[in-house]
């Protein structure tokens, strides 16, 4: 474990969530739950360290969630190796089940161990299996890495010089192996010399705006102010908006977005001051299966977020609460969907990606 | 002190936030610092408890703290009884100023004091100065008290049996002396049988909707569920709200409303869904000096308070922040004014009150 304090935030671009550490065969990643108090590193060759980072959500977001499964697969691989083919085979297996079963509704943790999974099926021979499997896990972070590098270089097309953008929840470098998808846009037109701000919303009821995307903001250098969610009418009526950027967690056919809870309030704001509304996912993020808003289920999360603020009881005992986790911005708020394929304008039609 | 918990809630029609013993010649008010976990009482004959009460926002709300002050006066008046007149009013003006510097900014405070200076002025007796006074203090509370109960029956007539209503903050009878302004019309409906379910938004930063709102109109019976500002709008879309009724802290002529940070946000989503968004407050309210809503000053508060809620500090250290205190809904998006004279429609036109 290392400690750093915030007195000396890394200055450099991106903070690295996660990464593969070649010399000594680890991987290092940030304790997500001790931000924005302290920046403190897991550095660990031990899969159930990485199952428990998982489960504690010390690393969360879909796309972070991925690297974190296939690295966790690779440093299993490590511990495991055997000269018996089939003992190796068969403990990482029990491996693999272990790390799956760490967040059971995380669509990104199975496919990259899936992923990892088939690469391990295309050997016979232990050392060459880890080899294998340590590479194919440094190249799903790559790939991510370069998704979020696309994302962020079509988004900051939309941007010019001292534009000022609102976010809502944590899609950031925080959630992925790269520099993330929401926040992507401004950290490119940050290198490409843009001075461009950025209004945080705190995200009621878990404040990921709060805890994470304030903090990633200015340890990357970026200025960044934190609302909270009611405060973005007033800041949106003074004219200090320019755009609106947020991630998805599921994009419908016709373009219908679910995202995180009070995402869709932002967007009938937005539209109401005549600001831009972007959504900014991977395309992987898009379910062809899923035609419009409508069919997205909503997750309802338990009642003491909402009676509650971090640590904080608020609430009456036993007051009745509603919290859903995510809402639907429909397509019509939807100004543009940027993906790492390029922008998406309306009207959308993503049944091609069947 | 009196300790009752919550585990038998009052079931009276109105939680008693502050009244006058007879018997004792005491105040007795509920100590809202600690709701919504406990409802103790202050029992006090002291005028420095008074004092006290109004400085830790033990009292809070702009009529309810006219209340405390002129009761303040009462008491402060009885404990300084003195045969020599001269020694009483001058005693019992240092005693107002301590009162009126309690909140510096509380309208309410210097009006009710004032008054309260008023009657004394008439008087060269101590003894008939204190009935007097005591009388005026009461008054003051009953005013306040017919205030509300004529905006409750106002509001009420804009509601029928089933409906749910969406509230933003506390005015209601926490705030005041009465049965609230905002919550009012809730209250009414309830008396006339109809079953009338309310949305309270938690209201970010102080939570005023969490500790408070939530906690009075389940001790009144009311049926509650608490939700976070930003869920106002999936509420809505799911067609879960048939009307939103707030308070107001001050109303321009041409009906421009200023009120609890969040309000705006309320009301531009009611107009998306087509839901009436109605205001609740008494006429007093209205300054007929203030053209627009451009012309009042919004009052920005710590950066402590959007980094964090009471002991929980969530932000990064030096997070920037923005924390206006109210803001201010166009007078177009407000379906109607409901004051204790009736129910103004648009176009609204207050100047008559000069």
């Amino acid at each position: 474990m290392h400690n750093q304090t915030l007195e000396n935030p890394v200055r450099t671009m991106h903070v690295k969530t996660i990464e593969w550490l070649d010399d000594s065969n680890k991987v290092r990643l940030i304790e997500q739950t001790k931000l924005p108090q302290e920046l403190e590193y897991i550095e660990t060759d031990d899969y159930q360290v990485m199952c428990d980072a998982i489960r504690r959500l010390a690393v969360r977001g879909a796309p972070a969630i991925g690297c974190a499964g296939a690295y966790g697969v690779a440093i299993g691989a490590l511990s495991v190796r055997d000269n018996d083919f089939g003992v190796f085979r068969a403990e990482l297996g029990r491996i693999m089940d272990e790390l799956r079963a760490t967040r059971p509704t995380a669509v990104n943790l199975f496919w990259a161990i899936n992923r990892m999974e088939k690469v391990l099926d295309q050997y016979h021979d232990v050392n060459l299996a880890i080899d294998a499997l340590i590479q194919e896990s440094k190249t799903i972070q790559e790939e991510d890495i370069a998704m979020c590098r696309k994302i962020g270089e079509h988004g900051a097309s939309l941007l010019s010089d001292g534009m000022t953008v609102l976010t809502h929840c944590n899609a950031g470098s925080l959630a992925t192996g790269g520099m993330g998808t929401a926040l992507a846009p401004m950290y490119v037109a940050k290198e490409q010399g843009k001075n461009v701000k950025v209004f945080a919303d705190e995200t009621r009821p878990l404040l990921q705006g709060a805890r994470l995307t304030s903090w990633e903001l200015m340890a990357n250098g970026v200025d960044v102010t934190l609302i909270c969610d009611n405060m973005a009418a007033i800041v949106m009526r003074k004219g200090w908006v320019d755009a609106v950027i947020v991630g998805s967690d599921r994009i419908a056919c016709n373009g219908d977005v679910a995202n995180k809870i009070g995402t869709f309030t932002v967007a009938v704001l937005a539209n109401r001051f005549g600001i831009p509304f972007y959504v900014a996912a991977p395309t992987s993020t898009v379910d062809p299966n899923v035609a419009t808003g409508d069919d997205i289920p909503i997750e309802e999360r338990a009642s003491e977020e909402v009676a509650g603020f971090g640590s904080c009881r608020v609430g009456p005992e036993s007051v009745k609460t509603y919290n859903p986790a995510f809402d639907v911005t429909p397509h019509d708020l939807v100004a543009a969907i940027i993906t790492e394929q390029g922008i998406h304008k309306p009207p959308y039609d993503f049944s091609f990606l069947k």
